[in-house]
């Protein structure tokens, strides 16, 4: 299954960082290690930095220390830090030793932090005032400094002797100040700002709820050790919105469609299983109504529709109650009117739904207490089903887990077995009723 | 209902608009309406675009013309063309003479774009220079512009008489300038760019795939009309994420947990009758072997075992497909490599639930036949279910229709019909040659 495309070096260099690693990412590893050691450093480390982790790792398997040294010199610490995170203890110690000595001191600040956090993703380029400057004495540090390469200088962080944040000043207004003004005077002191220890996925939240352009990052002791830029987060949003969708249904956030397929199964088969063990559990419910099914074949026939009707609605309620805890938009007190709301809509949808069923019950089968035995369970699975959609998630929340966690695995299993119970349940009063 | 927290009217004014809006929402329209019409009309303003489209289109139904012009003037022109786009045409026209002449021209200029365009979220606040304009001046135009309200002057814009881009300059590089340079010496020409028509999920990926920024919006004529930056991104990107998580079990991308329960329902019950359909073609092929069944009722225990697991594998796939198409991470030659893989793990899968299955099927029976015809039904609905988790999405993409909507519908659909009748079509043969 090895890329056939074939493509010259020339191409390659000519190509946008994102881009290459793209292509990399879908040679065999051999090869894209062997592109990499050809290319010149800047474009190879940029391109290793935007690589998915899963790949990036395996390539840095085949590149020797030396080579990772040098690519890990051209990389924006923050980068630099995540490819290094990957080697195993001795080789990022080995690796550490080989870059210049400014670049490891900052590697090893960023590397304190957990890769999911605020410390992981920020970057280390932003250039610091002290409130007793002038604004011509900033102007001349910003100056000499020119040709260092910051991303974005919009703003300008004021910090005190211990390096704690004490204010923000942005470009625009240092360069229209006086020359003999103060920073301490012209800066905003009111300063929105993060701890490096917060979840990026919270601070995905916060930037999208606040439309920020940035945040300064603040280490335990308020010192201003990063900032973090809405670029930043834009990967973060993505990434944690997806990562949602895939944990629903009992996958790995980082499984990708061309994950090498043994990867892929160690993370989906076990879920599988579960699903299996539940899918035994709701089963022998059937299993208790066997003599019930045998005197009368026509439930075998509704017993998947009651099931899956229950299962689809279910899963709608889900989707939107867990949509809306990771966008953060549901307030504890909220949890009680969602509930009230989707059991209406699951009357609703369930009178609906139970009464057509009924109907084509009736009709197809000629059989009027088929059709009233499964409009009936329909209706009462549709409530089950609206009720579980609320409660799964939030009940994953409230023990700690992300309520996105397998929840469709969970959802199914109550759908099932309340609809097969109510189904069957009621089929058998009405057969002891009728005296059939 | 209703929400009983009661807040005083000073509390609510030291809110930040976006926390305002949140609590807005939770209010009936007519008291959220009351608070607007006594708050600051900047606080007010701002909050109204703050809040979802939904509550806000309702708040103005309650608003008078006047009150809408004042609110509407106190807005970016991006966030009041958003609340004016919401009014009713007659309405529209009314507010909008209302409005100062320089307002309503900008807003009829945003008016013309799609919502869902890059033109529908770019702001106008951006400074232009002149290619011919020397460093000092144009410091001085910065200078007389200083007390305007630009979210962001990182980069400045150079434009030619027609107004057509023509090229960038960072606020920092024209700080740090001899005087007396031309604009057109220093600037950077090669600008990445955006049409005003470019669809918002196609540049939420260009930003992310990129890092950009910001990004220039151009027209048809390639003149400069606006300026879309990384934080507007943001909430496209999360809300185009969890969209595709929504229409894959067949609801808006709109709905929201709190969403009136009667607007629910009319999105949720067509796709909850879709799937009766196609329930009842499913259960169609259990209506075929209902003397099958009759013979032999163990087997509608078993029936929703194989179905069911066909459906959450096959979910499984749909997600990471659905993903990487929404992300842009699946090229056109992928859709192969990715079915091969998927079939793999669909064999592999299904072998190991199946002997699981079979072996369970046997123990619990004490049926050999069945263990090892619901064995071979699990196998062959585990592929099944692999290649439609494929096949669904990238077909839904041909016919130019969104990959998720309501694909998992169609899934289940596939796995419930390929299920039973690979598990009844193999019974019926197995009652056949044994016999019984």
């Amino acid at each position: 299954m090895a890329d056939t495309i074939s493509i010259s070096l020339d191409e390659l260099k000519a190509l946008h960082p994102a881009d290459l690693a793209d292509r990399l990412q879908r040679l065999p590893h051999d090869e894209a290690a062997a592109i990499i050691t050809q290319l010149p450093a800047p474009l190879a480390a940029h391109a290793l930095g935007e690589m998915e982790k899963e790949h990036s790792t395996e390539l840095l398997k085949l590149l020797s220390n030396e080579r990772i040294g040098s690519l890990v010199a051209e990389l924006p610490h923050e980068d630099a830090a995540d490819l290094v995170a990957a080697l195993p203890p001795a080789q990022r110690r080995d690796v550490l030793a080989k870059v210049p000595a400014k670049v490891s001191t900052a590697l090893r600040a960023l590397l304190r932090y957990g890769e999911d956090t605020a410390g992981g993703i920020m970057s280390d380029r932003f250039i610091t005032l002290r409130a007793e400057m002038t604004v011509q004495e900033s102007q001349e540090l910003l100056r000499s400094r020119r040709d260092e390469p910051l991303d974005d200088v919009t703003y300008l962080y004021v910090t005190d002797e211990q390096e704690r944040l004490a204010g923000i000043v942005s470009l625009r207004d240092l360069v229209f100040r006086r020359p003999e003004r103060r920073i301490g005077e012209i800066m905003n002191r009111s300063v929105k700002s993060v701890r490096a220890q917060a979840d990026q996925e919270e601070l995905a939240r916060q930037f999208e709820h606040y439309h920020y352009f940035g945040l300064p990052v603040l280490d335990a002791d308020a010192r201003l050790v990063g900032v973090v830029k809405a670029s930043d987060i834009l990967q973060v949003a993505k990434r944690e919105a997806t990562e949602d969708m895939q944990l629903m249904v009992g996958l790995s956030g980082e499984e990708r469609a061309l994950t090498p397929w043994h990867k892929s199964i160690r993370r989906r088969l076990p879920w599988l299983f579960v699903n299996l063990a539940t899918a035994f559990a709701a089963a022998s419910v059937v299993g208790l109504y066997e003599s019930t099914i045998a005197k009368w074949t026509a439930l075998a026939i509704f017993l998947p529709i009651i099931a899956g009707q229950g299962g689809n609605a279910g899963m709608q309620t889900l989707t939107i109650i867990i949509r809306d805890l990771a966008l953060g938009e549901l307030s504890p007190g909220d949890g009680r009117k969602a509930l009230i709301k989707e059991m209406i809509l699951g009357l609703i949808n369930g009178l609906a739904i139970g009464i057509v069923v009924g109907l084509l019950g009736f009709w197809w089968k000629g059989d009027a207490i088929l059709g009233l035995v499964a409009g009936a369970a329909m209706v009462l699975n549709q409530i089950a089903a609206a009720m579980s959609g609320v409660l799964i998630p939030l009940g994953l929340k409230a023990f700690k887990v992300d309520p996105a966690l397998a929840s469709s695995i969970f959802l199914t299993t109550v759908t099932d077995v309340a609809g097969f119970f109510f189904f069957l349940g009621l089929a058998a009063l009405a057969i002891r009723w009728s005296g059939m």
